[in-house]
């Protein structure tokens, strides 16, 4: 089922039990919105990319869960049990690296476990897993408002902050988090706030997501390819870099977007400070470092052929990792929901204290 | 006049009397061959990168002085004379960052203005044009033959050489100045070199072009995104790193490809040894830094669009410089035809030895 014209404020949400995403490769050029109606179109949808961004491919996990219980014949709850354990597995095989898919996961299975210990039926569960997923999504949105709260103390009026990939709006449930300092600083404190936006390769999401919804919020937004962010911060056209994050290893080091660690390289360099936003659920405290996160490796087509010309002749190996990882030593702070941290021990503790 | 069937070995070349370069906007999908007929032609050809790399653009700009002797009405010296100051204006306008450029029109002054003392006819001078222009050509290969010489003394068996754009065969009249030192080192020194190329957006030369001619040569490649040379970098899957350059200032400070800054630092960053090759027509010893070289700017639709497809929105701003400048303190050598220098003035001193 295909709607024709797309909503700029939401992602992913349920409307009369259906779940809508927004289809975000077709962005900027269309703006559809589709239906996923199964499992593997939500497994199908997150491997491709209709649905990306740590935040986000979590709330789609979770709602993934409750298609796969509206999807199971509701004879009996061990028939469900076992669709949902299918599910299960299928969505967090989907992509590997973003830690919130399992977290998100795992909220699913606690409300799943809680129900079978009172003893439910198929439809019970069914009804659980959508309030559940929903209530996922809204706390990530009051979480990406904090976010934003609290990053917005980082920049003053007139700042201009260069940011890589999309971890906006379109990479969560409707605020982002590299992006919702910025959207609280213009739309809450009436500062005046610029952006520059790495293209960033090889499907350009900064191009494609992030210029969109600036430019839908009326916030101003120059595109560079990814390969100018030295010549940008040499001229010193940018006070702050704000990125979002995959997952945060127990050190503080950052997997996120291709791209990210040479960008924070450079920043170093130049002394301008490199602020990670992220969710406390993106923290994966069971890792001690970055090395331990596992990085997807993607189709080599996505760089071999631009829109279907080719660019890399057939002779030619690609090699295509779509994040890697930065060290907790180039990272100036974590944004998050309970504040900004100078260090991840600080973000430890503030979720103890909570 | 079109080839259907592409040189590999040739970037550009006369044959009876007709200038023919590779298009080399259509590889690696398309190898062809035209035929340059006018001035506004080979202006043509220059600006829209079918024939590029600051020494090709150097020997195509000479060409460009022969074609328009070819084309001018041979009534008197006069008339010509007025023709061939028309040609230099708009040949050296054409791009504004390699000095390669003014370089070879300066050798073609000089011929123009001996010829005139001796008095000259129309036909000979358009003949003498002709003589210097493959003169340039050929100096061109045997000078990239000796930095290849040079450098390969640089690499060791067994060595991975990462490579930003291309300062290849393409680049030049055919061996190339940062790929010289891996042909040399592979053909004639029989080592075992790999090549990582940047894609380099937004017209993806590395892609394209490098990965096309190392494949050709039997060379073992591996391309990736220009954001992923960190990643490759902080690997140690990358030994050495060799670049070329459109201008390098009296102080060592090189313009090159849009992005070679950023590796520069990233390159520092991990300790690998950062390498800019180029010819002595390359160093333009009358800029003190390198803040004196024009960095020209490029149509913001070679970003906004990837093959026809739009992908960044109408609202969005773009910025799209082609070259930066990287500081001589992030530079380990300069391999010229000279030899291997570890400092600009090193570099001059054999200029004035030779």
């Amino acid at each position: 089922m295909l709607k024709t014209s797309g909503s700029i404020n939401k992602t992913i949400w349920v409307e009369d039990q259906r779940v809508y995403i927004i289809e975000q490769t077709l962005l900027p050029a269309q703006n559809q919105i589709i239906e996923v109606r199964t499992v593997d179109e939500m497994v199908d949808a997150i491997k491709r990319l209709a649905v990306r961004g740590a935040p986000a491919i979590g709330i789609a996990a979770a709602f993934g869960m409750f298609i796969a219980a509206k999807q199971s014949v509701k004879i009996s709850i061990d028939v469900m049990l076992a669709d949902l354990n299918k599910a299960h597995d299928k969505l967090l095989a989907s992509r590997p690296t973003a830690v919130n898919l399992a977290w998100a996961l795992n909220r699913i299975q606690l409300v799943i476990n809680t129900e079978l210990q009172t003893g439910t039926t198929p439809s019970q569960l069914q009804e659980n897993l959508l309030l559940e997923s929903n209530r996922i999504l809204n706390e990530d949105d009051n979480c990406c408002k904090a976010i934003g709260r609290h990053g917005a103390e980082l920049l003053k009026c007139g700042d201009t902050v260069l940011t890589h990939c999309n971890a906006g709006g379109l990479a969560t449930a409707s605020y982002g988090t590299a992006l919702a300092p910025i959207y609280y600083a213009v739309e809450e404190q009436l500062k005046s706030i610029s952006v520059y936006a790495d293209e960033t390769r090889p499907l350009l999401q900064g191009a494609r997501l992030t210029a969109w919804e600036l430019s839908n919020r009326n916030i101003s937004v120059t595109v560079i390819c990814d390969n100018m962010a030295a010549t940008v911060l040499s001229s010193r056209k940018i006070n702050v870099i704000i990125v979002g994050a995959d997952r945060i290893a127990g050190n503080g080091d950052v997997a996120n977007k291709i791209g990210t660690l040479g960008l924070a390289i450079i920043a170093n360099h130049y002394n301008i400070p490199f602020y990670v936003a992220a969710p406390l659920s993106t923290f994966d405290f069971s890792l001690s470092s970055g090395n331990q996160i596992p990085i997807e490796e993607r189709n080599p087509d996505e760089i071999r052929f631009s829109n279907k010309t080719q660019s890399v002749p057939d002779q030619a190996k690609i090699y295509n990792p779509a994040f890697d990882v930065t060290p907790h030593s180039l990272i100036q702070a974590y944004i998050t929901e309970n504040g900004v941290y100078t260090s991840v021990e600080k973000v430890a503790k503030s979720r103890k204290i909570r």
